[in-house]
């Protein structure tokens, strides 16, 4: 499966949180070339602030392969990584990152505390970005409309 | 209750944790003066990389009031919260964070990322550090002794 169709999946997922009235951000976890995991943001019904996307998506993997580390595991997002997300993505050692749209505002890969880049980040995965950014953004842009 | 009772809280959730083979750090959050969740760390029994001890507790805490936000709620715990938690305390809206160790490791407040004093912070909670901090670090000292 190219990697356009694991955002494409990722998108979807955020589609979903954002018809449920969550904020609309998607993950999917893949692991040798298979889906294993995916999640929408899901803060609000879980009332839950870790329940970001990439979180669900981490704990609902090392659910499926019973270890907490996802060592080979590719990790999709439709916004960067928050400071929290990042330091999760870390933890159980995702491969690489493929990231949707930056988020200046509240990201913390390529923004922010940048936490992959500082001395107490342990393990650093490759992270490319710009992956359907537009698509992705405009999700999110959309969703913040009709909320006002 | 005073501040080191709390804090002689979130040590017996320490060494809990190390007692099941966790690394022990302890976390209990504490609402207009009563203890309305408690959490070690569970990382290992749970296989999930975000059961670190304050997350836990937030999330638990959560739980109690049915709601995200834990405005006016002061966390203590033992060793200086990660990225990751940094982050989770951040979005929860804790009022003040009661640290016992620092972690020039693998902290994310007082070192690292210092993610409280990033821009992409939205949220910054009062920070005292060094409550009971030889005994909180001791536990984490000889755990890992009798690890190795």
């Amino acid at each position: 499966m190219p990697k356009d169709s694991f955002m494409d999946l990722a998108i979807a997922e955020a589609e979903a949180a954002g018809a449920r009235g969550e904020v609309p951000v998607g993950a999917v976890i893949v692991l040798n070339g298979k889906v294993i995991s995916r999640a929408g943001n899901e803060t609000r019904a879980l009332h839950d602030v870790t329940a970001h996307a990439e979180i669900l998506a981490i704990r609902r993997a090392s659910q499926v392969l019973t270890q907490e580390r996802l060592t080979e595991a590719d990790l999709y997002v439709t916004l960067e990584p928050c400071t929290m997300c990042a330091g999760a993505i870390s933890f159980a050692r995702i491969r690489r990152v493929y990231i949707g749209a930056e988020d200046d505002k509240g990201g913390g890969v390529l923004n922010g505390a940048r936490f992959f880049e500082q001395p107490t980040c342990h393990h650093k995965p490759e992270v490319y970005s710009g992956f359907q950014a537009v698509r992705s953004a405009k999700i999110l842009r959309d969703f913040f409309k009709t909320q006002r």
